[in-house]
């Protein structure tokens, strides 16, 4: 506690917003600083925004960047929203990176923050907080109020759950 | 991981709602159930009402209703939802009561949980939950982002938020 | 003021809900009930869904259905839930018609109410059932506080608003 | 159509916030310009803060004030938010001004606007704008979607429902 936390923005259904006009989802500016200010978060936190795409769209350049800044961050406690379509591709990526020293939290949402009462962001965003400034090092994936190691998750594409790998 | 968590409910702003009537502020059923659907959260979670009061007029006798119930329990992992106010009263009271063995996290709302879009009780019951699984045993407050030992931390009156006592 | 108001749900933007599995909208039950009870309406008003579609889908059969039913249905101030895209062209339908004793009001909105505090549908909804009580018999689209003669409008598709035919 | 809508904020409930330290209700700004940007209003509407108060403390003199501003603007279109406590009394107030060729609506809410899904502000807002449209010349108020002339309509206090007088 007391140390800064980085919190590094990719995308994902957390920041998706709803175009009234064509009536597709897109991505504007992403909503974290406001939810932190709605969530009266008191933490030292850093935001920055490395890009703003649908993570099935992610790319291995994409998840270079990520790993990149990973290493170059001084923080030791790293939130990485992302989408959860391919959350635990990044995650072994990251794993990988040998980034020994640092405790890295990926969440994400299943709806996004900008509908409002239906979303399950703001629960996350709380939950994945609270497990980066704590937990060991290692990767992990924060979702449905549990943390799972990075090795020891999948997501249910029928249900959107994330679930525990035996 | 896997083990079953206690949510205890007492009351406080969290589960405030709005009297259109009379104007004022009373309690009806606890949010706390609904909340946890909206958060997909899929922790095996046993929720039980104890009383739903505004922390101001909580008496002795009901922090002793709360001890009990932490004493009987047969989770090691205790989550309150409380009301701000007299927060670090009940911290007090139940970390003297002897419960060495079970991690027990109090947390609350400035904004009632019915307000919609501006309570910051949804981000807070997601870092509890998150703090309450993996903190050593012990008594904690969680609010703002930030877990602090019972004994660590008092409210600031005039901002409404949770300050680290050195 | 005191006779009963039909109220025909056909789908549209306006009843649409966000698919987290798929990231797709769809359609589940119509909102209207809630957001009658939310608006503590008390007019004496009947809803039936005739069908759940975007309005880019509507065929010329389900045109038939709602002309239909608005022949059969005794009440003269009928309200219609629409998709804006093809509401001009439902609306001169409905006008050619020969329903002279009928005041329609064809009503929508460009956000889902599901997606919460950035809709627009309570505000539209609102509005259409104050002038379907006291508009002349016609065919009207009543959108962004405003009312139009059936054939004295189109959607700007641009900015998504409706705009006056000069 | 087309002719400017006057907009006269009284406060009321419509307006009031909640203070988080002290845990009262009481008066910032206005939401309703918010409002009407989020229900897409294209209408011509200025909208003038005539006072912040609960309608139980309007005084004979913030009545003259509202009178004064209602002789005073040009448009014949007034539109009036006010506490529903007092609504009545304003209203009556207003009717006999002698403002003959005005056609003035009061309206306001039973819950904040402020406490987001459970309002039902947007809604009235939306059906006040429609009725002050295209009402007769008089004093009316609009709640519940729909409107009483302001002699023929009481608040149940139990209910908190506007019901005609016979």
């Amino acid at each position: 506690m007391g140390e800064q936390i980085q919190v590094f923005i990719t995308g994902g259904t957390f920041d998706k917003e709803y175009n009234f006009v064509s009536g597709q989802l897109y991505f504007k500016d992403t909503h974290i600083p406001g939810i932190l200010e709605r969530g009266r978060c008191t933490l030292d936190i850093d935001v920055r925004t490395l890009m703003m795409v649908d993570s099935l769209e992610m790319t291995p350049e994409d998840r270079e960047i990520i790993g990149h800044h990973c290493q170059k961050t001084q923080s030791r406690h790293i939130l990485i929203t992302h989408g959860t379509d391919t959350m635990t591709v990044t995650a072994e990526y990251l794993a990988k990176e040998n980034l020994t020293e640092k405790t890295i939290v990926l969440t994400g949402a299943m709806i996004p923050y900008a509908f409002g009462n239906s979303s399950d962001g703001f629960f996350n965003l709380g939950s994945a907080l609270a497990f980066v400034q704590i937990l060991e090092p290692g990767v992990y994936i924060v979702m449905n109020g549990r943390y799972f190691p990075w090795n020891k998750v999948q997501k249910n594409t029928k249900t959107g759950y994330f679930e525990e790998l035996s």
